[in-house]
């Protein structure tokens, strides 16, 4: 079920191919429910290998339009886990020392040590993202800054990180009801930026900047993963068991314990 | 002068080809002296523009045999620029957070912001030398670790850093005297590492790993430089102009002031 997301061939890809509407044939959260349930409580179990075994890194990267369910994916499939060896990190307009470096260096400098989960909302594409669509960096920089990603994630395999890295694909109208909701809820309205209104007459273009670095950067070590997103039941479900799926993939152990843990006296 | 000591170009070097003796011709330090005051005059300028301007950042990166001078160099050539703008950085054996993570990860933390320099003294170069010479990695491990630290300072590049790289370069029999006076000498033998004499034994495996390493990563925009280093004022020599050619190449200018700074009124 898992393959008909994944992008990981570097090939050309269309989002009009994938239906942000789409459930995989399931007809509602009653049905997955109990599978939601379990695979929570083994992804609390693979994090307790992760940190005893300190073999791996994990980073699961959350990209998607405004509204596509960032936030909420991170609460309902990341919480629960042990904040000891997980941390959320999310990224804004870079500032400051940030912007006074490369497009690379402040997401480096948190990606996961040995042991930790670290959870990206948005990350160092939006610096191909954003910026391409405003046309703030021409074709060529795009192109560049793709390559340099794609060593990156590279680097970051090879030396014993996992990379998740998932797309929350919701449509235009699933996001201007949202919008509206935002508007309209006294306790989401704080979350309404003016903005994201004008963002909206860029949707093709971010569809196609999107698509762009799927090509890229979509590699069989690290794929990209595209997640209907329009029913937040099946997005959540959906996003755990590809978390579930990838980590399963390390076979992590807890390590051996060499000493005897009571040594007798002799005599 | 410069162009004999620059490895651009990605092509088989041997170092036995370069004489660790070799001074361009001059005879003694007294030929260069005034030379060498222009020269850092010249770079305090240079560092004023850069941190005016904030177009670029500056890393100096410094790798060597024990008692090749490290230390040295970068006391007598970069001390005297502002330290507002400049930090000196050095690497020991990563421990803790920094052996947890990718081996670029430390070195990339620390890297220059626009309008900075920082010097290192070692780097993640450490990570293609003493550990393969050791045998801690295999040969694909570290012609894998080469690619990325080909593509992390393309990156870096790509990104307004601009990156000297220099390799000081000195004879076993140099090492060897050096090492001795340390040992005789009070107020030097604290710097004596019983493991430098250790190292000695390797110093062939050494010269292959660095070659290796020039020829993977010596590129056209991140070039290595060869510098003799047997006499040190013939080292901090070649090294001051080595940085002060690679920056003047940025022609680098103090900003424009758009705003009148004393308004009239009106009237």
């Amino acid at each position: 079920m898992l393959d008909s997301y994944r992008l990981d061939e570097k090939k050309k890809v269309s989002l009009k191919d994938y239906d942000p509407e789409d459930t995989a044939g399931f007809t509602g959260k009653d049905e997955i429910e109990e599978s939601f349930a379990k695979l929570k409580e083994e992804l609390q179990d693979i994090q307790e290998r992760l940190y005893a075994s300190k073999t791996n890194g994990v980073l699961v990267l959350f990209q998607g339009m405004d509204c596509s369910g960032k936030d909420g994916v991170v609460k309902k499939v990341l919480a629960g886990l042990n904040p000891q060896g997980f941390r959320a990190e999310s990224f804004k307009q870079p500032t400051g020392d940030e912007a006074a470096r490369d497009f690379l260096w402040r997401a480096h400098k948190v990606t996961p040590a040995k042991g930790y989960i670290v959870s990206f909302n948005r990350s160092y594409y939006e610096d191909v993202l954003i910026t391409r669509v405003h046309g703030r960096i021409d074709k060529e920089t795009a192109a560049g800054r793709l390559k340099h990603i794609q060593h990156f994630e590279k680097m970051l395999a090879d030396n014993g990180t996992t990379l998740v890295k998932i797309f929350l694909h919701i449509s235009p109208e699933f996001q201007l009801k949202r919008i509206n909701e935002r508007m309209e809820n006294p306790e989401k309205r704080w979350k309404f930026d003016p903005s994201d209104l004008q963002e909206r007459h860029y949707w093709d273009e971010y569809m196609k900047a999107y698509e762009a670095a799927f090509k890229a950067t979509g590699t069989k070590t690290n794929p990209w993963h595209v997640v209907p997103a329009n029913n937040r039941w099946f997005r959540d479900y959906l996003v755990l068991k590809i978390i579930v799926s990838a980590l399963n993939k390390l076979k992590l152990e807890y390590p051996q314990v060499a000493i005897d843990p009571l040594p007798r006296k002799e005599g």
